[in-house]
């Protein structure tokens, strides 16, 4: 099921090209269905959020937000193992995350003039979490925690309605263990434009981060200034760079968990030795016997996967940076002399025991990170995204005095001639 | 023209909402419009490209590409006190923003574990510059010098063609002094196309910033995700709070330096004294008559612009802090005392002699910023703009061994069985 190519260069770029255009796209009638939800939440409110949970949740819960008794019962019910797990994976994740703590800063000189840059954290986030089979608790924990420790205000979470109008407990207790403050059942692009907006119940937030499927990513991207948003997901994938010391049982696991995810992720291993690929392919077939989603994994495989040989490791390094991975394991002797060459990758997982999963649940550093080769330009999810700056300055009058002809000359230039006098009537007895 | 209001809350709350609202809306037909230029820039590149500047800008330039002889005589024409001003200014600009620079930072553990952080500056950023009267070199160094020193590999700037195909000189002498690459005469959607994807004349870059009309602002939008894009910039404003000690006729001139920008510009006064609102008042009707731009300052503040008299000054910082004024001037006697309640605002000018200008010219701070309330989750242009980061973990054998179990366990709570067969194939003698 897993194709073998020479890593000739032309099936290289044929493969990014496909990869980058394979994004579950929004349609027209995609976009004007959200364009008329989020219209009609912004006017009115509580009432279309429960005329659209009704239509697309088959079910309104009693009331949309959970209260504080039933979210404890339900975290009660979990597996006690389970819940262990939790708690040590979130203790990771706090203390990577602690570690990209901003402070402010500010300068002075000896005229008297300061001027700094404030770091505030956002005052209300909304995290969505989405329901039924794509239920991850583990992205709770990466969503909630960076907002925490940026000192976001409040955290607001909407999930739509389960079943019979129940959660899912193991997404309660990741939002307990995380330090979510208010849980709201809720679902969709009506979700969404809720947050963006505020209805009578839901709260207006600052910032809306989050998986969801395309009618919130849809929403969302609509939404984006009139509210914060993370960044526009995409499929994800991982790209395995390997040499003739890599086991290939591990590769083989390590793709076939990327691929199990979804029919658009792609698992791609690119290696200098034949031998390897060959033994790569076998065990894929060996292993994927076991496993309860083979069959999303033999399709993924299929269409966006690929073993690649190629004559060394700096074409592979080249490869790397122009596909732009998600997720990047180096599974080389001595992966620490190419983590320098890495420009693009959303995260980078060295040596043979840095299996992705290893990050995807537990490690410390986030698993939200830009897909589709964005990381070009995005970055992971961090305390950063929970932030906002400022600037902020300050002169006196002898700063100002020696500078204020330069200023005049350049408002004078770009004809603000109101800019100049602003400056001009500081010196000036009346004009 | 400017009313004056007492500040009974209802007013304000009022005034808030027209503000918000005002943003210069894309209509369905420039969405189109834009769809369809993107569309056939990807399609056709250069082709496109020319099709569209001859119908939008009226003339093809020879070249596309400015050549470097032609920049350098360019900016030999201009005034010498500009180019002073121009090179102190962007010696100021670039002192601040240096301050600004990321570290990469990493952790390690005794048990042979490492993770961390890295700082990539992105390989290439196109800066569109609008052409026409709203050609700011100003605005050049505030959105050059920041990329520059984030260490961005090439900085490709995009203006339309000129009258007669000749650039405003003065853009060139910003663009020079400021370190930008590579000068291509193209404007609108097309150019943003073009930058996004790339054609054979103009290279792809992996973001672009930089003001322009709206279609140049909903090209963006629709390429978000695509390509990096800055922020969604709307009109502009600037909020003073002032208490009796403020000198009305500073007051006045920094409320007409924001209300000359553009019709939709909001300038707005809220002070403790009902003296010192009258005196500004007065003191606008006196300078506004020697202003070049009399009309549009006479415009904006009949309809953005406010005088509100208030009760104290906490209601004013709430209010500011409802407002997020992408501009706040505290020309009070201990503006210090209030920086740090001041939660949303772009950009903080403390004390009578910092008035906005200053800032938008010179002192250091960027002149880009969040605009229309979007300073609640929006940043001020910084080195961050210019800038991905990535994570990367390193485990052993012997630190994985220890929490195996623990990651099975979410894996297999997640239902993703291969996730979990990534660690257990790691400890087993085959499967």
């Amino acid at each position: 099921m897993l194709k073998i190519f020479e890593g000739d260069g032309a099936a290289g770029k044929n493969l990014i090209f496909q990869l980058k255009r394979r994004g579950s796209k929004s349609s027209p009638e995609i976009e004007r269905t959200v364009a008329k939800i989020i219209e009609d939440v912004q006017a009115h409110g509580d009432t279309a959020v429960r005329d659209y949970t009704l239509k697309f949740d088959g079910a309104l819960p009693e009331q949309m937000e959970l209260d504080k008794a039933e979210i404890h019962r339900a975290v009660q019910s979990c597996d006690p193992a389970f819940l262990t797990a939790l708690d040590r994976a979130s203790r990771n994740i706090r203390d990577f995350h602690e570690r990209q703590k901003q402070q402010s800063w500010f300068a002075t000189r000896q005229d008297g003039v300061m001027m700094g840059q404030r770091i505030h954290a956002l005052s209300r986030v909304g995290i969505y979490v989405p329901g039924g089979t794509a239920a991850y608790p583990s992205s709770v924990l990466m969503n909630t925690i960076p907002a925490k420790i940026a000192g976001v205000g409040e955290i607001v979470m909407t999930t739509p309605p389960g079943k019979g109008g129940r959660p899912n407990p193991n997404i309660l207790a990741a939002a307990s263990v995380a330090g979510v403050d208010r849980i709201f059942q809720v679902g969709g692009a009506q979700a969404i434009a809720a947050l963006a907006f505020g209805t009578e119940t839901i709260p207006m937030v600052d910032k809306i981060v989050g998986p969801g499927n395309i009618f919130v990513a849809t929403a969302k991207k609509q939404l984006y200034g009139t509210v914060g948003i993370d960044m526009v997901a995409g499929p994800s994938e991982i790209l395995i760079l390997a040499d003739e010391t890599a086991n290939p049982a591990f590769l083989a696991a390590d793709l076939m968990s990327q691929a199990e995810h979804d029919v658009l992720a792609s698992a791609i291993l690119l290696t200098t030795s034949r031998a390897v690929a060959e033994e790569t392919v076998k065990e894929i077939s060996r292993q994927v016997q076991s496993l309860s989603r083979r069959e999303m994994i033999e399709k993924s495989l299929e269409n966006y996967g690929a073993v690649i040989v190629c004559g060394n490791l700096n074409d592979a390094v080249a490869f790397a940076n122009e596909l732009a991975p998600e997720h990047l394991e180096l599974c080389v002797s001595k992966p620490m002399e190419y983590l320098g060459r890495i420009d693009n990758a959303g995260s980078v997982f060295l040596g043979e025991y840095s299996p992705e999963p290893l990050g995807d649940y537990f490690a410390g550093p986030n698993h939200v990170l830009p897909t589709s080769g964005t990381a070009r330009f995005f970055s992971p999810l961090s305390v950063d995204s929970f932030v906002k700056k400022s600037s902020f300055l300050y002169y006196t009058k002898q700063a100002l005095e020696p500078v204020k002809e330069d200023i005049m000359t350049l408002a004078q230039t770009e004809g603000l001639t109101a800019h100049a006098n602003s400056i001009r009537v500081r010196y000036s007895n009346g004009l």
